[in-house]
């Protein structure tokens, strides 16, 4: 459990570094706006506390990565809070576009301030990221202050270009696993592999380890994906804290319905006649399985873990930090939520 | 009209930097996204050309600074691309909270494809921006490029707020100076002091110079929109090309209705009592000009027209590049569009 530890004391200081960050650039004088921004963060408003503050898995990865590839995870503060400002900042402005009035059990932004704001507020967050990882310069020559930010940015390019993806499969009854990955790698893996590469580029590190540290990124960031779609099909939503929706309901193109479908069998034939009802869902999920869609995604998550470590052993991650990142990666997969 | 020759020579090095920044980062596998930036930047689709991309006002700042500061502009214009793509990361927002259908005669980004995916395209501008600045480094030292990113992140900070302000005025029916002020800096002239003072950065300008062009553009900024406000209740509809709403009408608190708010007279009484109909119009600009509105926002631009002369005679702009930023500047307040 030396994951647990770090988390002990690395968590208290990225909630710092956070509350920092709009500390410091926030105009005092709109403590409303400040307020949407804490309010989603998970420091302020009903039901704030850790339950509303998430995991912030991203800025643990910085950080275990700095310290485990040799340098002093304080100095990476500030790019851990850059990574999670961004993952809220995408956060704050999907919920508008999936039109979701509830992310951890609390209304969100633009369901307590509308749609005009929560757009601002989530690109006032964007804007604090970047602010924040150039506090890099503090710890760090000049050249790589510029790579972070230069990584940074074009995380968010390729979280655009997901995010433009799985939008437009939306209108779409099938999609093919070709088109299912790209759509995953820059939703989510991107800003993993950025993260981890981000601790890599603090430490120091010469460029291939820093490459090593990307691929152990980007391919955790795939298996945390599948896991995920797995757990949206056949993860109990009591655990998952998910709405009592499967994902089979939502017509999300997760990897099981992808899956599915390039199987034409029972469930391709029900699902491409449209949407699914309520009383469905569990003869649908039963389908998936036997036609091989619950194997098919749990091999894929773990064939993407064990890639994930193999990157994780190229980089060469080292002492009590690397055994937590290990700890943390098969964590990831275990996870029930 | 040494302006107008550097605006034929510099107008088409901006826009092939702007294609360039685009062409450099973004999916080619995307061409509908792709298309979506191309469309709102006036290059493609219905109604495209030079009327549709608007003046380029604040990269032209930028490469007129730097080459009156005594830089090449050429090498200005990564940072003369990133304050345009700012701009107009605003602009596709902005058009999504005011709900604003048309933007130069052409529907808007969320208008053809949707708020959701409108919202997306802009957080990619905004994310392009970034990147282009990032490419100073081919021409300017490191410190400098920090410098630049810096100086873009706080105006987007300020814009945010800006926008905030804007936004939240908009649920009341009176606001003061006070309150009209800071919301016009945040908006309007943060970013255009950013413009020149960029300009300034690239060219290598020590600071106290740097802020003197910060200064101009501040002014400039301010006065561009007092003067934008004038015309908004007494500039010619069909030569403003707005629509055929005066901005009594949209209920906007414009600088003649905040002063005339402050006036407690005739013009006060109506406002205050509710929605302007559109037969009330002429009558309320009338009482506006006799309660002294007109006089009060001419004077107030053409006061902060002179300040930003002074500040760019402060800046010891130089050469031809100097004396277009003059003709420029006196340009802005004279327009009737």
């Amino acid at each position: 459990m030396v994951l647990e530890q770090f988390v002990d004391i690395m968590r208290p200081a990225i909630e710092k570094e956070l509350q920092g960050t709009l500390d410091l650039h926030l105009s005092k004088s709109l403590p409303e706006l400040y307020g949407m921004l804490a309010y989603h963060m998970g420091w302020e408003g009903e039901g704030a506390g850790p339950e509303a503050q998430g995991k912030r898995i991203r800025p643990l990865l910085v950080l275990l990565c700095a310290e485990s590839a040799g340098g002093d995870w304080r100095c990476a503060l500030p790019a851990a809070a850059a990574v999670e400002l961004i993952h809220n900042f995408s956060l704050i402005h999907d919920d508008i576009q999936d039109r979701s009035e509830l992310r951890r059990g609390r209304p969100t932004v633009w369901a307590k301030w509308g749609v005009a704001q929560a757009i601002n507020a989530g690109d006032l967050m964007f804007s604090l990221a970047h602010l924040s990882v150039l506090r890099l310069r503090e710890s760090c020559a000049e050249n790589f202050v510029i790579e972070a930010v230069q990584l940074l940015q074009k995380a968010c390019v390729h979280l655009t270009e997901g995010q433009y993806m799985d939008m437009s499969y939306e209108t779409r009854r099938e999609i093919t696993l070709d088109e299912y990955w790209p759509m995953v790698a820059g939703k989510t893996a991107s800003l993993l592999a950025t993260s981890t590469r981000l601790g890599a580029l603090v430490a120091g590190c010469e460029v291939n380890r820093q490459e090593a540290f990307w691929d152990y990124g980007y391919s955790l960031g795939l298996a945390f994906q599948a896991w995920d779609d797995y757990l949206g099909v056949w993860g109990d939503p009591s655990v998952t804290g998910k709405s009592i929706e499967s994902d089979l309901l939502t017509g999300k193109k997760s990897l099981p319905v992808v899956y599915g479908l390039s199987q034409r069998g029972k469930f391709a034939r029900r699902w491409l006649e449209g949407q699914i009802r309520v009383d469905e869902v569990a003869q649908l999920a039963q389908w998936l399985k036997e036609e091989g869609a619950q194997e098919f995604t749990r091999a894929t998550a773990e064939g993407l873990t064990n890639q994930a470590l193999k990157s994780l052993n190229r980089a060469a991650s080292k002492g009590a930090a690397g055994d937590a990142l290990y700890e943390l990666t098969k964590m990831l997969l275990q996870r029930d939520n």
